[in-house]
């Protein structure tokens, strides 16, 4: 059908605070643009468990299961910390939902808005500019998912995990990589440890052989350390950044704080239908949560993501990424990017800037 | 016998030239104490692939084992490159001598030298009073030396490694660590990525155990990704660091770049019987290679290293550190440190001042 089913996980912490603003958002765009959305909401992470059970209740992956996206808030908080690790809220939800909906294709845009460059740590000269990355990490696969895993007790403990990739797996990543360096700057850095892993042996190699499909997108190799100390060396260096899921686990932390941009950075999660699941880049920032002043631009990114990815709605899309950048050059910030001479708001006032210019 | 025997392997790149400077350091220290040491030099990395066919030729190895300590240079370069990655300078070379050495213990300071802070690519508040961590990485376990290690060609490519801990394996360095963090700051973060590897599982455990026998040390645990963020946001936050294998690579190359003092920066990777392989955590730097500029500190302070943790002798080695020290209080500079109102030296000159003040 045309109207479009979106399952709506508020999560913990700032989760719903946020959330509520960008679902306004996604109302504001949908009515100038004649979209009809149906929006549901459920349980997801910690307060998940506290009303069902478990991270991931039965009735919130059906509802997942029945929709076209997820809109994916944030999960977790010290209440749930000292659960065993495959049960608390951040695990026990993205993990499973990663693995049943196929979302192999991570997509993590670190980016430096050109408001605010002050907020990195990094010195003024290593990103003058802007900064402007994209990491597309693997997020089905490798270490996170590979059998065997397990434990032994005798003669002494032991434990194990698996790190493993197929040619498939590595080539439909790769793809995702390059036809998102085609749009943007053709750059590509792939990033394994060749030099160690006979996995990356086969990635770097799977990796040649799609960039045959993409002559115009200048490919290059870097082993995950030196990747690791070239974000901080000189971040700018890079265009797209392609890595596993692991590695890319890592360096798209990195990348993500140096832009001094946490609270300002959505990502995707998607499958080869396009469904997808989308979702903040930062924590569910427990220590600020219930006060109404978190910043909700990451996860009002998400809904432009979405509605671009899931749904191929680039005008719709477009135009709440503008909203959001027309509201920073207005100079409102919300806490945690404020600095002397910009107008302070909260949640809502900042919500209300952005729809406001849709 | 009272005469230390040691291995001096100078390799590629700039490793000639520093550890012609490094060994004359050791000459001058040795006569000021009345210490006799036994160098015998020989091939290892690029060179020996082109002298003996591979990176660790028989007769370096019987050298190796023949001594007590390994003062090692730097290896790799262009010329090498292609070659097949376990053929290779850098790791045919460096994973071997770990793992027949049991070189368990990788200790990898990441420290801003109070004259340098300007060197960092991180602004100036995030560093002021300067940085000092130690980063204590595993090294003969994990996932680089896990098995099975492999591959398969039908159906399709597949390509696997194993990354596999034991109880032993992580008490012994775990102790390592605590000892470390006993002489400093007292406080010890250990790295693992416990909501998804089962290694980690058991490594968190293991390290709360041996956390009882260190009760005055400040314990954390904190998860991979999160440390490569926390790394660039707040350095201070850490004293010592301890990490796999794996993690440890990434954390402690990202690490060390953030203090911007690459040139600097020693290594050690020690057995349980004290034997030791020094090495800056630099490069080769083919590019500057040959031409008498490059720094020779990182080599220098490996020396130091080596007098300290295989010999004991920590007079001898504070007695290097603090020449280096007066070197640059005194504001002789390399090239790759130098800055206006300093005083630019070649690798000799640089080495003279150290020299002439020990
Ligand atoms: C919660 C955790 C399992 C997850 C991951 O490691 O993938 C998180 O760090 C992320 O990056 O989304
Ligand atoms: C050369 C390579 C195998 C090695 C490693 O990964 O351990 C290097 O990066 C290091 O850190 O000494």
């Amino acid at each position: 059908s045309d109207v479009k089913k979106i399952a709506v996980l508020p999560g913990d912490g700032i989760g719903p605070e946020v959330m509520n603003v960008a679902v306004r958002v996604l109302d504001r765009v949908a009515q100038k643009h004649g979209l009809k959305f149906e929006k549901e909401f459920a349980d997801v992470g910690g307060i998940a468990i506290d009303n069902h059970g478990k991270p991931l209740p039965d009735s919130t992956l059906e509802l997942c299961k029945a929709s076209d996206a997820i809109l994916f808030g944030s999960v977790g908080g010290p209440k749930w910390e000292s659960l065993p690790p495959e049960q608390q809220p951040e695990r026990g939800a993205l993990l499973p939902l990663r693995k049943i909906f196929g979302l192999y294709a991570n997509l993590r845009p670190a980016i430096i808005f050109p408001a605010l460059t002050g907020a990195s740590t990094l010195k003024e000269e290593c990103i003058s500019g802007g900064l402007d990355i994209l990491i597309v990490r693997e997020l089905t696969g490798g270490i996170y998912f590979g059998q065997p895993k397990g434990r032994e007790e005798q003669p002494e403990r032991k434990a194990f995990d698996t790190l493993v990739y197929s040619e498939s797996e590595i080539v439909r990543i790769a793809k995702v990589a390059f036809a998102a360096a085609m749009k943007r700057g053709k750059k590509l850095c792939s990033i394994d440890k060749a030099n160690v892993l006979t996995t990356s042996v086969l990635w770097r190699e799977v990796v040649l052989e799609v960039a045959k499909d993409y002559p115009e997108v200048e490919l290059s190799h870097m082993y995950v350390d030196n990747a690791a100390m070239q974000l901080v060396r000189n971040p700018k260096q890079f265009d797209v950044i392609l890595a596993d899921n692991m590695f890319g686990d890592i360096l798209s932390d990195e990348a993500a704080m140096l832009t001094g941009s946490l609270g300002m950075l959505p990502s995707a999660s998607i499958a080869e239908s396009a469904f997808g699941l989308y979702e903040p880049s930062g924590g569910s920032a427990p220590d600020i949560a219930g006060q109404g002043i978190a910043n909700p631009i990451a996860q009002i990114l998400c809904v432009a993501m979405m509605l671009k990815y899931s749904f191929g709605l680039n005008e719709a899309s477009e135009d709440i990424e503008r909203a959001v950048k027309t509201a920073l050059d207005n100079n409102f910030r919300t806490g945690d990017i404020y600095s002397a001479g910009t107008i302070k708001a909260n949640t809502t006032e900042m919500g209300k800037q952005i729809i406001d210019s849709i």
